[in-house]
This record gives structure tokens, sequence and C-alpha cells, in this order.
């Protein structure tokens, strides 16, 4: 024995002692789990990524938002048609293709499918929040805190009614028309109160209005929405989880997520300098944006932990980073994180929704489609009202003004979403307010394009800094 | 009731369809938990970024490599020490001080918290894996094949000779001087065959002799070795899991490892031509990332099928796109993904490893101490010998080259990680890896410039496109 060659080094005894130091060998069925939900997760990711690139370009060639196809493209694959991505709430591990997929590749049995399902689930979930995570601190990023000092009176009128109006509107009529309960017809009403201001924003400067007195008070009243809906997000996604509404927890809450935005921002500057001179100090790969992101991720988790929701935290986050200097490198290295993934967040969503509950060949579904036609005609008029809002402007294109706020686009989606996740919303609703944001961002080009039609353009604007 | 105004339009039984469509307000705990496993991933990733910055920045400071320092890190908030970070397998959810936290903000119960351990356990175990699947893609982007029939037959056979002496010695020498199992001593071995170029290069720069014939041999050798190194992975990892060693699957292994690789790359000068048509056509966000990311994660998928490792996949696209005209866009962009993913990778192998079992003052270690002791002296010793297989060249400096082929860094953790996750490992081996990784690569830097003593410098190269 070569072992003999050591004798002199190793304690007399060593080879009793060696034993005593476990050597099992993998029996646990868990290492080998693990291997499967990693695939799993891999074999999901190709088919969010498959599915949101089909969607988005041609959404693009529609001339649409690629986020709608993304959105359109995540329930294809989804509980509704393909049944490529479900999750644990919609559908049991037997009804997921990915899951066949590996249960014959894998030759795995009923129990250890069920698990690597839960697992993955879990995963995909989490990377999805992870993605509006990122995308609110990315929308933070790009608005610009001074702008919104710029906009005036006019475009801060019209963004408070095209809040208050469609939420006011939507909720009560679902108490009252259909007896909705009241934290799900809160919800949904919230949702409604959304504006995109991308989809506006490219009619607009396609057709040479984006600089027009009309074109600069929905982008200024579409920034100032974002803020006012994240807090009405905060507050309501908060009320559905301790299931009450209160007169005093409804004030509380407003007030701490405003206090949260607007002390973040205030601290902000503060905090801005710190962050310069860290990421200036730092010498190691991701200087600048492991402080970023960790800054967001630390604003998202204070926000979650105050019971407001995690994306206010990283969209205060954006807001006060938007101050550095060194802004346009950090954008530019937070868009290949977002692209990577926001698209989960999209799809998901999508495959979520269950849109087979408005199919209207069923009996039961009426009340749903009635619902769903409600939303729909309360989120256009809610928001055509906003362009009578606006005073002191005699001449101006109220009916363009009101149909440049009606897209809700990929903020409607964030408040079905977080609205799904927290399961307050009932099926049907959730398909119906799915539907509605869909709808207002179809409609809304063809019906800007004919409000303005006759109208002289002002000066072009090719490039575009808004969102 | 207001609802009379909509009595027309309704079904005349729509009040009692309505009941059926269930509005059960959130009375699942499910809904409660996502927000908590959140909160933990969020607040697990915060920790992990601050202590992979801390420690980067550290080792930098010392004119070490960062990710020794991010393993240090994660060792000192992992299982070791702090308890900042810990895993099912290595402790329970009570261990866990990130658990403690919430479970005091969110006044939870055992039961509760440790569903939420598990679950965000899971994520942060997935997205570690996406770290070493980006990090992988990322080597292989960076690795240049045509470099490869360059450095010629002096480097390759000091790679072929680095591979094998260490892995020969290391695998025998635990069989037959402490009884090891056969597959953990091939594990262990293995661990033992890689070379991580990144320190050496970056040594031989400063010291003016990266384009000596020594630096040549050394960097070429380290290319190949990087594939060498990632097939042997893929063939033991691949053992461990059928936990059995016998011939026949070895050589199938081999081979399929070798033509996996060997195939991918040439049916890739095809895929290159579609993947460059594809991303030129793409109009929306991420018309270049989000294919290639796409083709990385499927090459890991299928990988992973053919029970091989996912990384070798990830690996091998990285190798493909390479060739691309866009790489140089791609890398910038690929860049941030690893900059955020790849630390979560190198913390948790860090936090994971339990070197408590290598503490002297505990009788029962002893085994496991001198263990580990064997391991770096092979891992010196089986490295050193390389530069007595250079042949043709008198005047080399063969301790130089052996020398500079000794840190194993980044690829070392590799292997330690994959092992430790297949349960493979014992814990003592897993921690005599860990620190035989820490030790080869702190020492290699000041070995490395006592051997170059005295020698004259080649021209200086300041910019070094070598990782």
């Amino acid at each position: 024995m070569v072992s003999n060659v050591f004798s002199s080094v190793l304690p007399p005894n060593w080879v009793d002692v060696w034993p005593s130091i476990p050597y099992v060998l993998a029996e646990t069925p868990e290492a080998d789990y693990g291997s499967f939900v990693l695939a799993g997760v891999l074999l999901t990711l190709v088919v969010i990524y498959t599915m949101s690139k089909l969607g988005g370009e041609l959404s693009k060639r529609l001339d649409l938002p690629p986020v709608l196809g993304e959105l359109v493209g995540g329930v294809i694959i989804g509980i509704s048609a393909l049944h490529l991505l479900v999750f644990p709430e919609t559908g049991a591990a037997a009804d997921s293709v990915v899951m066949s997929v590996l249960q014959w590749l894998g030759n795995l049995d009923g129990e250890a499918v069920a698990h690597i399902f839960a697992s993955q689930s879990e995963v995909i979930e989490v990377l999805a929040e992870l993605g509006v995570i990122v995308l609110l601190f990315e929308i933070g990023l790009e608005s610009d805190l001074r702008e919104l000092t710029k906009v005036g009176y006019q475009a801060a009128v019209v963004a408070v009614v095209g809040v208050a109006a469609p939420f006011m509107l939507g909720t009560v009529g679902l108490v009252m028309l259909f007896h909705v309960p009241v934290i799900p017809a809160i919800f949904a009403g919230a949702a409604l109160t959304a504006t995109s201001i991308g989809i506006t924003s490219k009619v607009l400067s396609e057709l040479g209005h984006l600089k027009s007195t009309e074109g600069q008070i929905i982008v200024g009243a579409a920034v100032i929405d974002d803020v006012l809906g994240i807090i009405v997000l905060a507050v309501v996604a908060s009320l559905a989880k301790t299931g009450e509404v209160d007169l005093m927890n409804v004030v509380y809450l407003i007030i701490s997520a405003s206090a949260f935005l607007i002390g973040s921002i205030l601290l902000g500057k503060f905090f801005n300098q710190s962050f310069e001179a860290i990421a200036s100090k730092l010498q190691t790969r991701g200087a600048l944006l492991i402080p970023a992101f960790t800054f967001a991720l630390v604003m998202a988790f204070l926000a979650n932990v105050i019971h407001l929701e995690a994306i206010l935290g990283a969209f205060a986050a954006g807001l006060v980073l938007d101050e550095t200097d060194r802004r346009k490198e950090l954008d530019q290295q937070v868009m290949p994180i977002a692209d990577i993934l926001v698209p989960i967040f999209f799809v998901t969503v999508g495959a979520k929704a269950d849109l087979s509950v408005l199919n209207p060949a069923v009996a039961e579904n009426r009340a749903g489609l009635i619902i769903a036609s409600f939303l729909i005609a309360v989120a256009i008029v809610g928001k055509l009202v906003t362009g009578w809002a606006v005073f002191g402007k005699p001449g101006v294109n109220r009916l363009a003004i009101g149909i440049g706020m009606i897209p809700r686009g990929e903020v409607g989606l964030v408040f079905a979403g977080i609205g799904a996740a927290s399961g307050v919303l009932s099926k049907p609703l959730e398909a119906a307010i799915i539907v509605m944001v869909i709808l207002t961002t179809f409609l809304a080009p063809p019906l800007l394009q004919w409000a303005l039609k006759g109208q002289p353009a002002t000066t072009p604007e090719p490039t575009l800094s808004v969102k």
C-alpha cells in the first residue's frame, strides 16, 4: 500500500477517524430535481423569449406598441390556448406542456413532476416580479422630474381628472351596477387610471403634433399620471392585502405612499452624492451598475416591507438616480437587463389571463362579458372627459387630448399583473382588465389620427425622449 | 337602484348568474407568501451584491483577482460565519438571518418561514445557476477559436499535461491514500485541472512578460485548458449523476461531450448566418441580445437534456457567437447581465462551503485537513511539472511556465459549485477544494514575480484582451 508512505504525517488513528466523515453519494432525489428545475426554467425562458419576440415584432410591423404583441404572445402560450406556460394557480402540472416534455425526457413520476412544476413556477414568477421591478426602475430613470415642474397646471389638471374620473366611474359602477365586492372593484377602478404615453407620443410625432399645445399637454399629463398611478396602485394593492377598507387605513396609505415617494426624492439629493462618490471609487466590473441596482432592490424591499408595493420603491430609486451625472451610462447598462427580464413579466401576465372566461358562447360568461364591456366603456369615457378639463385655451382640440390619454399599455398591465398575483381579482375581472388594456391600446392610434385630421402640423419631432 | 338602468342590456337572470363566478378575497396564504418570497429574494440579493462588491474591491486593492474577494465575501456571509446566506442543504430556516428578519417584520409562524425559506432558496439557487451559465457564455464569447490554432503544439502539450497530471495525481492519491470513494475522488481530481488565466496574464503584463515565449505558452495553454476543463467537468458531473464508473460510460461521455462541443462549433458556422439574418431583421428592443441569449439557453437546455452540463452548452453557444460580426456589440450587452448574475454564483459557492469542517482545533477534522493539504500540494506540483513538458525551447523558463498555470480562480470555483450542487462532494472535500482554489490563486502572483526576477522584460503590453 502506498498509504504507508504517509503514515508519518497522519495521526495513527486516521483510518478510524475517516469513516466518521460522511461520503454519502447523492441518494437525495432533491439534487436530481434541481437539474430538472433548471431544465424547466431554461425551457420556459426559451418559450417566453421566442413568443415575446414573435409577438413584439409582429406588433411593431402593424405599427402597434411591441408590448401589446408580447402580451398577446403570452395569452397564446398560456392557460387560454397552448398551455406552454401555465402556473399552479391556474392549472395542474399535467396541464403544462413544458412539464410533459420534462416528464418524457426524464422519465419522471407524478410526484417528481409536481415538485418540479411548483419550483420552476416559483422561479419564473419571481423573475417576472424582478422584471416589473426593473421596468419601473427604468421608467423612473427615464422620467425627468424637472420636466414635471415645466408642464404646468394644464397638464396637472388633465392628469388628475384622468386618474379620478375613470377610477370613480369604474369603482362605483362595478359596485352599484354589478354588485362586485368593494376591494376588487377598487382594484379594477385603479387599473383604469393608467396612461401609457409611448403609443400616443409616437402617433403625435408621426403626425407632427408632438410639440403642439395638445401634444405637450398629453405628454405632461402622462408623466404626472405615471406618478399618480403608482401611488394609486400602492394604496390599492395594500388594501387588497389587508382586505379592509376603512377611511383611516386609506388615508394612512395615501400619505405613506406619497411620503415614501417625495421623501426618497428629497433624500435622494443627498444620496446621489454618496452614490456618485461610491461608484467613482469602485474599480471592479459593474462599478456603476451594481450600486445602482442594489439601491433599486433596497428601495423595492423597503416599500414592500412598509406594505406598499416593491415597484413603488424601484420607481422612486429610478427617479432619484435620474438626477446623477452618469445617468446615460447607467441607462445603457440597465437596458440589457430590462431586455431580458421585462418580457418575462409581460408574457407571464398574458399567460396567466384566462380569456376563455370571456368566451361568449358559454352562457355563464355573459355577466363577465358585460363587465368587460362596461370597463372598456369607462376606460374610454373616463379619459375622453379630460379634454374638457383644459381651461383658458379656447382653440385647443379637446377631443384629441382626451383620445391621447386613452391607451393603457404597459402601465395597465402592471396593474393587472399585480392584481392577479395578489389574488384579489376574480378570473373574469382579470380577463376584462387585460382585454380593456388591449382594446384601448389598439383603438387610440386610429382615433387620434381621425381627431387630428385637417389640423395643421407643428414642427415635426423625429427623435423621442419620452417613452 | 341604479342597476335598473342597465336591466335592458343584461340578461334577465344576470344577478342569479353572477354569484357563480367566485369573488373570493385572498384567503389563500400562498399569495401572502409570494410577497415574502420576493422580499426574501430582494434582501438576499442586496446582501450578495454588497458582499461581492466589498470583497471584490478589497481584493482588487490587494492586487488579487476580484473573484477571490467575492468568494471570501460569500464565505463570510455563509454557513461558515455570519449565516446571512444559508441554504436548506446546509442549515435550517432558523439558521438564516434573512429569514429571521422576515419573520420579525411579518410576524410569521414557523411553517410560513419554512415555506418561504425553501422557495427563496430555490430562486437564489436557480439565479446562481443562470449566473454560471452566463459566465460560461461570456467566457465562450471571449475565447477566440482562431487563437487556438495559432498557439501551437507547445501550448497544447502544456495544456494536456496540465490537465492530466493533477487529475491523475489527485484522483489516484485520494483513492489510494485516503480511501475516498471513486466518484468524489474523480470529481476532486477534475477540480484540480482548471487554469485561470486572468491573474497570471495580469502579472505577466505588469512585469512586461506577456509577449515573451513563456507568456505566450501560458496564455495559449490556459485557453486550451478552458475547453478541456469544461469537457472534463461535463463528463465527471455526468458520472456523478449516474453514480457508476464503467469504462463504456466514460468513453460515451467523453465522446458525447467532445462531439457536442465540436459539432456545435461546426454547425455554428451555418447558424451564425441565420443568427445575423434574424438579428438584423428585428426592430424591437433586444434585437441582438434576445436571440443570442435564447440561443445560449437552448444550448444549455440541450446539454442538460443529454446528461451533460448546462454550462457546456452555454460555453459552446458563446464560442459559436464569438464568430459573428456583431460580437463586440453583443459582448457589451451581455456584460451588464453577467455583472448582476455572476456574483450570485460566486457568493453562493462561498456561502455554501462550510469551512468550519477544516477547523484544526477539532480532532475529527484532521483527516479533512490532511486531504486539503494533499489537494493543495497536488494542485501546485501537478501544474509545476507542465513547465518541463515544453520541448525544443532550450532557454525557456520552465519554472515560470509551471507557476503561471497554478491559479485556479473562477474555473476552479465552477467545479466546486457544480460538485456541491450535485451532492457528490462531502463537506470536507468541498471545503478542501475551495481552500485549494483560494490558496493557489493567492500564491501564484508572488511566486511568478520571484521566478521571473532578473529575466529581461519583453515589450510591455498595457491592454489585455485575454480574460
